[in-house]
């Protein structure tokens, strides 16, 4: 076998290192996780694990609520920055040339230089080891406007988002398929030909 | 405000797409899912939510084991196969031309030709709505030899993993970041030149 067994290890990618906002809009915070993820699609929830050392932690169960921001490559340095210093010691958002914004409909404010925030309320704690998992429903989500095209469709490939892996940020690349497209059968191209042979 | 406000979704992105094996060896099936994520360090945790509906459900339920392999972007159509048809209908590894391996620690076996497979073992499932999260623990880690440099480290960008982005898959782009860069502080070059005049 071409393969070596390694001891278990979050080694899961890409993830998406997004930047969660939380606190209030008078007194915001920000930190950036990867560990993330949906886990229902109906109802809309999510979940974030978070250190009970984080001074996001107690912001964030107390309050019930938080906003995961989207982050695109043009703020990877706040993304970075974000997630290894403490909101205990500085003031991230000014640090950073971020803005809070109110959200629609939760107390955590959002991000506005990010293109998406998923506003998010918790529904549950579970606490796992190093880490809590807060599950919460996605209750709404703030998009930027110049992200949906004339059909009203979210052009979200055009938000230049920014993945993580195993401790490295990148750029997305080519688009190289659609969901669904392995078996999407062709349109028959000869179709075409009958019909201009049938004006000529 | 440049924002609009929608109903909560699922709008989390870039996600894994990751190729998903359970049952045996001898009858193996594979399914794709983006809902995974870590969800605890130490130990090391992950998730992936699954409908119940789904003919991976009940022999991952039944054997309490999956493995969670890593795509590659030249593995986007088998991916995208693996998510769209159902195991009840078609060999989707034979179908795939993929090959099922046995695995180093769990019953459910894995994919040969993905670089990274993540081996866990079921700790607790929750229902969730259209969803049943199956909480799991990372028992070990399968990785081909080729991405291990040198220094032992794991190279994991050489993988060419694929991202998933509101339903379409994308490569990677280029490295723009590694975590903690924005607070490293940059060495003087001046100090190698002093050290080098102490030698001399």
């Amino acid at each position: 076998m071409e393969k070596v067994s390694w001891k278990g290890g979050a080694l899961l990618a890409p993830l998406p290192a997004v930047m969660v906002s939380s606190g209030t809009l008078e007194k915001p915070n920000v930190m950036t996780v990867a560990w993330t993820g949906i886990i229902n699609t109906q109802p809309s929830k999510t979940y974030i694990s978070v250190r009970k050392s984080r001074y996001s932690y107690d912001l964030i169960k107390n309050s019930g609520s938080f906003v995961i921001n989207l982050v695109p490559s043009t703020l990877v340095k706040a993304c970075d920055f974000c997630g290894v210093r403490s909101g205990r010691d500085i003031d991230k958002f000014k640090f950073c040339n971020l803005t809070a914004e109110a959200s629609f409909s939760v107390d955590a404010p959002s991000i506005a230089e990010c293109p998406l925030s998923l506003e998010c309320r918790v529904s549950e704690i579970i606490e796992l080891g190093s880490h809590d998992m807060f599950l919460a429903d996605i209750v709404s989500v703030a998009v930027k406007k110049d992200l949906i095209d004339q059909n009203g469709r979210l052009a979200l490939e055009k938000a230049g988002l920014l993945a993580y892996v195993h401790g490295e940020y990148f750029t997305l690349g080519k688009k190289i398929g659609s969901f669904g497209y392995s078996v999407k059968k062709k349109r028959k191209p000869n179709k075409v030909k009958i019909d201009k042979s049938k004006k000529s």
